[in-house]
């Protein structure tokens, strides 16, 4: 277990300072390239925001060049004031194969893009300007790989994270009043964040899923279907943004889960807790207990070598066998997944999901979550972050893990 | 001028309303009908989130296919509860000509995709669902242009936006404590804009540029170099989002400028204002004149017919011949352009820019947003929000422009 405390929750340096950047980058170019060689791929061209941030440890407006067999080059666009030994000034693509040769650098053979990041349109320009390379679509799904096992330095980053969200989380009750809406409440949860250090940015994979910082679901609104591939929906304020909170009262004898990305320093931590408005009805305290089992028994037998369907089934004979299944991650459109990997995106591998025959493995970090929503009542269960050690779990994120009575 | 005051400052009734909605988007249907048969092309698939949100008036998981001569027709992952006549459920892509064929739909001759916003791969699956038809990536060129003129409706829902904006920055002199830092008071400028309603998702074109609702820039850090293409940089607090606020002490003798986008219905509704810190040195209200002159002349001389480039070469006369020329925009690293229209993204056509011979439109609505940096004092200028009617330019955002002083 670790207990790290800074002295405003605010974050540890930043990764791009000099003295470590330099060690921790190499070791991420390294495991990429492990990839690369696995495939036969001589390059990588890297140019979506996460992906910057985990080659370059900051977003750049330009090119990461990634070659198996010498150092990797950035050719920057912006800021145009940057400088470095590998770093040389490029305005437009086309400009690659000729500042490769002048670097020295001689063209790839077979060079992967980031085939499900980039625009079919962005894609085909840069593959335009290698026409003797055999370019391949394969570089998002191998910097995910890569990125799906931690390094020891972004595990810490988690651990450093949650204490800022622990820290936001237990604040709530002092910024809530009775007769606020879900909404009112959610602007304080977001103001806490952001007074801890989050960033409040709150980056997904693929282009369709939006969120803004979190959700506050409370009631039935939980249970309503959204477009989205999260653990539960909720309505919304607009049609244009159909997620989360919907501007209702919170009212008494119902529950309230809040679940906020925790990006202090670019890796999303993800926890949630329950709150009740008065007293619960008994069963509420229940299912609670049984989403809280789940969490306890895997927690106790995940380890490296885990396969995740296993897990994903092992939570269901839980809850089938406890009678919850009806309501076991929604009720009406239910969430297929009870955990998922976590990084600089919010959804990273592993996923413990049905047919998901992947392992766990040292370095992995996920955030489970069991939730049940209960008619009339509203969400329960716990969320919280995990990293797979050599020996098991250790969870990240700290924080009292039973329902917080709020006044009605 | 519209001053229409809404009685909380919120949106007026959202999109989905059955009664408005379905003139609307057939309206914005015809739009989109009109430039697909001028090129041609005889069926559009929609199933990025902001042409979703044209289309259909709120995001789906889905498909929307808009062929020339029939209804639009949705086919619909998620939620799967919503029902209606011109909406099919859909499981993977790879369904859709069979369902086309079973709704009565003949397959397309020459079909257009998002090209500019579909990744590689997901286009790339599309496409191959449709191995007879001839496929094209103009789709998001050609929404764009649609969604370029905006309806009466449309307009509207800029005109209720700013309200709110103009609400939330009225307060902001009562969230200001001597002390802050810039990051404390911009925490607090996102709660006032919350509080109006504002979603919080803010929806910018192209992958890259990200930033979290806005931005506040202070004293020197609004000339520091960014890697995104907004008119004014910023350090930003960390290297995984660096743009605006730096978390340093907002100082006496320093200007500061607040620029959030006002997205309080989808709408991106932008407008910055300048506040100072006890008083500015004489020549920092010289140049806050010289940005309001300029935004004086284009809103007197603008009209249809008139050339974006042209109205961006009268802006730097104006600032060339006030001596502003070395800071406009920008110090070290300038922003190239002085107006960008808004809509659903905060970055559509038209663009006021150098080599931009585009000419403005009734409907077309922009912000325009001179601004000059001054080194050891930080930015001035204004931003406004404008709609291109027939006669000339109408102002969306009012609210008072010259700089606050705020107690040092």
């Amino acid at each position: 277990m670790h207990h790290i405390v800074t002295p405003a929750g605010r974050a540890p340096p930043a990764i791009s300072k000099p003295d470590m950047i330099q060690s921790e980058l190499k070791e991420r170019h390294g495991k990429i390239r492990v990839l690369m060689t696995r495939q036969g791929i001589d390059a990588a061209l890297i140019t979506s925001n996460v992906n910057l941030i985990y080659t370059c440890g900051r977003v750049v407006s330009g090119y990461l060049y990634l070659p198996l067999d010498a150092p990797a080059h950035l050719f920057l666009k912006r800021p145009d004031t940057m400088e470095g030994e590998h770093v040389t000034p490029i305005r437009k693509p086309e400009q690659l194969p000729g500042l490769l040769q002048a670097c020295g650098l001689p063209l790839p053979k077979r060079m992967m893009l980031e085939g499900d990041e980039l625009p079919f349109t962005t894609y085909n320009r840069l593959a335009a300007c290698f026409p003797d390379t055999e370019v391949l679509p394969c570089g998002t799904q191998l910097v995910r790989q890569a990125r799906s096992i931690k390094t020891a330095w972004e595990i810490e980053m988690f651990r450093h994270s949650a204490v800022a969200h622990a820290k936001a989380y237990a604040r709530i009750p002092s910024v809530y009043k009775p007769g606020m809406t879900d909404r009112q409440l959610s602007i304080e949860i977001e103001r806490l964040m952001r007074r801890e250090g989050c960033l409040g940015i709150f980056r997904v994979f693929g282009q369709s899923m939006e969120i803004f910082m979190g959700s506050l679901l409370s009631g039935d609104n939980a249970a309503t279907p959204s477009p989205y591939d999260f653990a539960l929906g909720g309505k919304g304020c607009d049609p244009s943004l159909p997620g989360g909170a919907d501007d209702t009262p919170l009212l008494p004898g119902q529950s309230l889960m809040v679940d906020y990305g925790g990006n202090f320093n670019g890796y999303l931590g993800d926890m949630s807790r329950v709150y009740s408005i008065g007293k619960l009805p008994r069963k509420a305290y229940d299912a609670h207990q049984t989403c809280l089992e789940v969490q306890t028994e895997i927690a106790a037998t995940a380890k490296p070598g885990s396969v995740c369907e296993e897990l994903y089934n092992k939570a269901i004979d839980i809850v089938t066998k406890a009678g919850w299944e009806d309501c076991f991650m929604g009720t009406v459109q239910k969430a297929k997944f009870i955990g998922h990997g976590i990084g600089l995106e919010i959804n990273e591998a592993p996923v413990l999901a049905p047919r998901m025959k992947q392992t766990l493995e040292p370095g992995m970090v996920f955030a489970l979550e069991p939730k049940i929503v209960l008619p009339g009542i509203g969400p329960v269960g716990i969320e919280n972050s995990w990293a797979v050690t050599q020996e098991g779990l250790e969870k990240l994120t700290h924080c009292p893990e039973e329902i917080v009575e709020l006044p009605a």
